[in-house]
């Protein structure tokens, strides 16, 4: 795959109707005006940013949105999954509103995974509705969280908790943004495409078993394919169930364990990825206790996690009853029922079920795999 | 019409396709567990009232719930318009998951607007969306805020600037509510009643004009028809435009005016059916000067306003700059685009459009309208 700079690489399309849109996957289209063409006119649009990636990135979009509104502003928020709440929200209510920006204004979501819900929760209720864009910095935004509308903050009580169904307009998928990534962070977003192998095509977990030093070492037609696979995966699966009625559920594997790591060591001790990783390896585990998944297909998975740098043996949260703890942390899980939590469960065909699991079961899985 | 105790005295329906809802008006609807059936089943509802409405109605409801939900929660907000913020609605999240709801808890909105509108707010974002359902207890609230599915909180810079559409899966007016509401917030429901009549239906204006005292009688058959009359035009209109994209926007004659007199004043000072009632006044004084709606009309429309016991002299927000302190607060409306506002002004055919007007002219309204 070639992958000229200034130019879109390959366009995956989100068939939602009315609320379709396309994902632009190339090099250096950030800074290209051409990238911005065509989007909802307004008067003036907003570019919301972090202070990690903001001094990166945000002048050279700036300048490239400049041809196409009259006034370009940016708002900068506090970097990391600390910041995903309510407070970080008002400060781009607070930002629209002083710079009288209307019913028409466009955002700008420049950055990551929590820029990204924040920024689109804000669309989805500034005076009731904005239309915003995706600008996904890292690997986990552009493979996962920019797709799909789900925005959201956090709440002390839960993660993602707050939030609404809402698609951008654009998701703009910058690969040479990948290149200032931190090597956590790469990670992290490895975790995600991982993701999408067991529950959906395992020819494509043969391709990432395959490529993982290269996309380790940042290869740039390596990590354009895997956007470009875990963009067409997930437009699949959101094209057939865009409000998570079911199918869309699968999508969250290895996420009940992983938010209740996240929850349970306080948002941002580890990154998101990094939990749903370690959270991806007791899920395989108890896959393979329910009889879904076969022992070596687990272990293969769990030996690719490690091998992505990622953790995968859990945290201790509670040293006087562990399980007990995740479990209770679990049972506040948007997929709970009537206080029942649904596990996404892989099996040897490749495919996801979600369902619920013995109490007894979960807690063995979790006392083998924690720490 | 007879109106039968327990019994939907009549239905209108709001046709949004796959979110269509009925609007259910009767006597005494709260009490029976009728009035609840075939709503979407969970295994827990929560009742989101008030500290004046709770102690009058929410027993009743919540026994009437009980044969439908295993359990029926309570969360009593403080009362009135300057409440309507984020710190209330996070008590209602806080309630929640504390309780443990889940994905499909059923939310039931028992009380006035500000009730209405934070209760569909916080079932628009719990988890990205559960059905509600709106309880109005307010005249105001049964012939507009409940229906049509604008949710919304207020910014310290503008009313109703955070919030979703977000429709309701069933409105109950129970008309036995009315008897208990206060003289002033029946003047402050006519104000929306009153607006149905010059931007849509000049017949029920004359009915409105003729009925007026068995409507501050509180007589039960004109309220019902006055209830029901509303809803129809409402229906109507938010069945054309759900998000409005044009049309709907006629819904908000007065409102331009009234919400600027409700963030100068600080939100609560005045009931927001008062503060319309007087941006009605000024809207149709400014339609007058532009030359839309003759004198006798307009002179017709406020003497109504008065005679409903609603204020139609405009507060002094700045006595320094009046004029220049209104225009300030009404370039934050929603419907002002690029810093120009639009007004909704009325003609003597009984429709209304939505246009710009010269500062100028709107100054010397704002003159002539305040005390």
């Amino acid at each position: 795959m070639s992958l000229s700079p200034n130019s879109v690489n390959a366009t995956v399309s989100i068939a939602l109707g009315e609320r379709s849109y396309p994902i632009l996957i190339g090099q250096d289209l950030i800074g290209s005006p051409k990238t911005w063409e065509g989007l909802p006119k307004a008067a003036t649009a907003m570019v919301v940013t972090n202070d990690t990636v903001g001094p990166l990135y945000a002048k050279q979009l700036c300048e490239a949105l400049a041809p196409h509104y009259a006034q370009v502003h940016v708002v900068t928020l506090p970097d990391g999954e600390a910041h995903k709440t309510w407070e970080s929200l008002n400060l781009i209510f607070d930002a629209l509103l002083s710079r009288g920006c209307d019913r028409k204004t466009v955002l700008f979501a420049l950055g990551g995974g929590v820029i990204g819900d924040m920024t689109g929760f804000a669309a989805a209720c500034y005076m009731r509705g904005v239309p915003f864009v995706q600008v996904p910095t890292t690997l986990l935004a552009q493979v996962d969280s920019s797709v799909g509308g789900k925005t959201a903050i956090n709440h002390p009580m839960g993660k993602n908790m707050i939030g609404a169904f809402y698609q951008p307009v654009r998701v703009v998928c910058d690969l040479a943004t990948l290149s200032t990534l931190p090597k956590r962070e790469l990670s992290a977003g490895l975790a995600e495409v991982i993701k999408y192998g067991p529950i959906h095509d395992l020819t494509f977990l043969d391709w990432i078993e395959q490529n993982l030093p290269a996309l380790l070492t940042r290869d740039a037609a390596a990590l354009a394919h895997a956007v470009k696979r875990s963009c067409e995966i997930k437009a699949d699966v959101v094209g057939q169930d865009e409000r998570e009625s079911g199918l869309r559920a699968i999508l969250n594997f290895g996420h009940t364990f992983g938010h209740a790591i996240e929850a349970g060591l306080g948002y941002g001790a580890w990154l998101h990825g990094e939990a749903v990783g370690c959270g991806m390896v007791m899920a395989a585990r108890l896959s393979q206790r329910m009889g879904l998944l076969n022992d070596a297909a687990a272990t293969r998975l769990v030996s690719l996690i490690q091998a992505a740098g990622l953790p995968v043996r859990g945290p201790v949260l509670d040293s006087a009853g562990n399980a007990l703890r995740y479990l209770s942390l679990m049972r506040v899980d948007k997929k709970a029922e009537a206080g029942e939590i649904k596990f996404v469960l892989v099996n040897d065909q490749g495919q996801a079920v979600v369902q619920g699991a013995p109490d007894a079961l979960v807690a063995e899985v979790i006392d083998a795999c924690c720490a």
